[in-house]
C-alpha cells in the first residue's frame, strides 16, 4: 500500500523565489529558510548557483548559504546548471546539488540553449564532480507529463531518459509535471513503470496545481510507492511560459494531506505557515495554500474540543 | 479498477446560488441551467423547495422549474426539506427530490431544529410520497467525514445511518464532506465499506475543496468504485459555519480530471465555463475553478498543434 512516511522537499526558496520579480532581501531569504528548518523540513532547496545575469533573484546564493542556521539532519540542496555552478555549491557547503533536464528537446533548447544530449553531458560532469566532492547529486526530469511546446510527451521518452541518467550514475531522479498537465492515472502508470524498470533508482515527484490536480497526482504517485515530493511554502512558484499556470503544490496542503492519511512527514504545518506569512507580508499578496487559509482539520477539531470543554466547564458553574 | 464512465451532478444552481447574499435574477438562473443542459450535464440540482423566509434566494423555485428548457435525458432534481417541499417539487415537475440528513446529531438539531430521528421520519414520508408521484428520491448524508460542532464522525455512524435509510427504501445515497475535512484514505475506506455493506444501494459522493483535497478525494472514491459525484460550476458554494471554507469542487475541474483519466462524462468543459463566466460577470468576482482560469490540457495542447502547423506552413512560403 502507501508508504508509511514521506520526505517533503521544500523548494520555495529556489523554485518559488525565482519567480518573483521583486528582489527578496537576503536576510528574509535566510529567515524563511531558518523557519522551514525549525518546521521540520529535512531537505530544503535553498538557492540556485546560476549566473546572476540570468537570474538576478539568485545573485546572493553564497550569502544565503553562509548565513542560514544549519541543522545537522537537514540537507540544504541547491539547483545548478552545470559544473561551474556545482563547484560554487560545493564551496558554499551545499548538502547536494540538483540538475534539471527537460525530456522535451524543443523546450530544453529554448530554455537553456542546449540539446538534451548536451544537457546530459553537463549531468555527467556534475555527478562526477559531486562524487569527488563527497556531496549528493540529483536530477529532475522536467515536463515529464507534457510540454508547452511539444504537447504530449511519450512515456517511453521518460523511461529512456531515466535509463540514460541511471547509466551516468544518478540514483536520485525527480519526475516533474512542470506545467500541471498530469493526471493521477498517468502518474501511477509512469511512476510504477519507472520504479519497475530501474529498481536501483529512488524516484521522487514534483507536481504543479495549475488544473487543481496537484494533490490528486500525489495520491497517484503514492499508489506507485513514491515517498518523496517537492512542494513550496504557500504554493509559491509557477511557470513563466504558460498563461494562468499556478504554482507548486503548497507545503502546508501536502503535509496536511499526508498526515491526515496517516503518512508521517515530521513537519509542523504551523511552522511552515509562519514562513508563508512572512512571505505574504513581504510580497503584499495572498499566497495559494488552502490550509494556510482555512487551517488544518487538526486545528479545526482542536478548537471544537476546546470550545466544548469550556462550555461544559461553564455549564458546571 | 476505476469506473469507465461517471455521472457528474451539477449542484451550483442550488448549493452554489443558495450561498449568495445578492438575489440572482430568475432569468439568469434559468439561463445558467440551460447552459448546463447544453453542456451535457445529465443531472442538475436546479433549485430548492424550502420556505422563502428561510432562504430568500430560492423564493423563485417554481418559476425556475417552469422556465428552464428541459432535455428529455436530463434529470432536474430539487432539494426539499420535507414532504411539503416534495409536493411542491412534484407539482413543478422535478425529475427527483433530494433530502439531506446530518449524521451529526448536534449539527442536525442546530441546522434544521430536528433530531436525526425526526429527520429520518421526514425522509420516510418523502420517499413514500415520491413513490406515489412516480419520481426519484435521493438522500444526502451530510458531514459524513467530520462535523464543525462534533469533530470526528465515527465511520460506524455513517454505516448505521445508511442502513436505516436503506430500510426506508432509499437506493440512492449521497455521502458528503460538507466542510472539506475528508482525506482520500478515509474516503476509500468508508465508501468501500458502504458499498460492501449495502450492495443494493447506489452511493454517490460530494466533496468540498476547503483544504485542497477535493479532487484527491474524488480519486479516493473512484478507487472504491464510486461513479457519481456532485460538483458546482466555477466551484460556487461554501459552508456558512466554517471560517475560510471554500466551495464545492468545480465542475470544470472535475470533468477535466475524469476525462484526462479516460473516464467518460459526456460533458463539455467549455460549455460549463460559459455558464461560469455568466455568473462571474453577475457576481463581479472571480470564481474558483482552476480549469476555467488556466484552460484544460486539451485546449493547451490543441493551441500548440495549431501554432506548430501554422509555423510549418509559414516556413513553407
Amino acid at each position: 500500500m502507501f508508504p508509511s512516511a514521506v520526505q517533503v522537499v521544500e523548494v520555495g526558496p529556489r523554485d518559488g523565489f525565482q519567480m518573483e520579480v521583486q528582489f527578496i532581501p537576503t536576510v528574509l531569504k535566510v529567515e524563511v529558510i531558518d523557519l522551514l528548518t525549525r518546521a521540520g523540513l529535512r531537505k530544503i532547496e535553498a538557492t540556485s548557483f546560476v549566473s546572476p545575469k540570468v537570474i538576478p533573484q539568485m545573485a546572493d546564493a553564497e550569502t544565503v548559504m553562509a548565513h542560514i542556521e544549519r541543522a545537522p539532519e537537514v540537507c540544504y540542496t541547491a539547483l545548478v546548471p552545470n559544473v561551474k555552478g556545482a563547484q560554487r555549491a560545493v564551496r558554499a557547503k551545499a548538502g547536494s546539488v540538483r540538475m534539471v533536464v527537460c525530456v522535451s528537446e524543443t523546450y530544453n533548447r529554448k530554455n537553456v540553449g542546449l540539446s538534451v544530449r548536451q544537457s546530459l553531458e553537463n549531468c555527467r560532469e556534475v555527478i562526477s564532480m559531486s562524487r569527488c566532492a563527497g556531496i549528493g547529486c540529483e536530477v529532475i526530469i522536467a515536463l515529464a507529463f507534457g510540454c508547452p511546446l511539444e504537447g504530449e510527451i511519450h512515456e517511453d521518452a521518460v523511461i529512456q531518459l531515466s535509463g540514460e541518467l541511471g547509466e551516468l550514475g544518478y540514483t536520485e531522479i525527480g519526475v516533474a509535471d512542470s506545467i500541471g498537465v498530469a493526471n493521477p492515472r498517468q502518474v501511477t502508470r509512469l511512476m510504477s513503470r519507472l520504479r519497475r524498470s530501474y529498481p536501483q533508482v529512488h524516484f521522487s515527484a514534483h507536481f504543479h496545481n495549475t488544473r487543481g490536480l496537484g494533490l490528486a497526482n500525489v495520491l497517484g504517485a503514492l499508489e506507485a510507492g513514491i515517498d518523496e515530493f517537492d512542494s513550496s511554502l504557500g504554493g509559491l512558484g509557477g511557470c513563466p511560459v504558460v498563461p494562468g499556470a499556478t504554482g507548486n503544490i503548497a507545503t502546508e496542503d501536502l503535509v496536511n494531506c499526508l498526515e491526515e492519511m496517516g503518512i508521517a512527514t515530521g513537519i509542523s504545518i504551523a511552522g511552515v505557515t509562519s514562513a508563508t506569512r512572512k512571505m505574504q507580508a513581504f510580497l503584499g499578496r495572498s499566497l495559494e495554500s488552502y490550509v494556510a487559509d482555512a487551517g488544518s482539520k487538526k486545528e479545526l477539531f482542536a478548537r471544537i474540543a476546546h470550545r466544548t470543554s469550556s462550555e461544559v466547564s461553564q455549564g458546571g458553574h
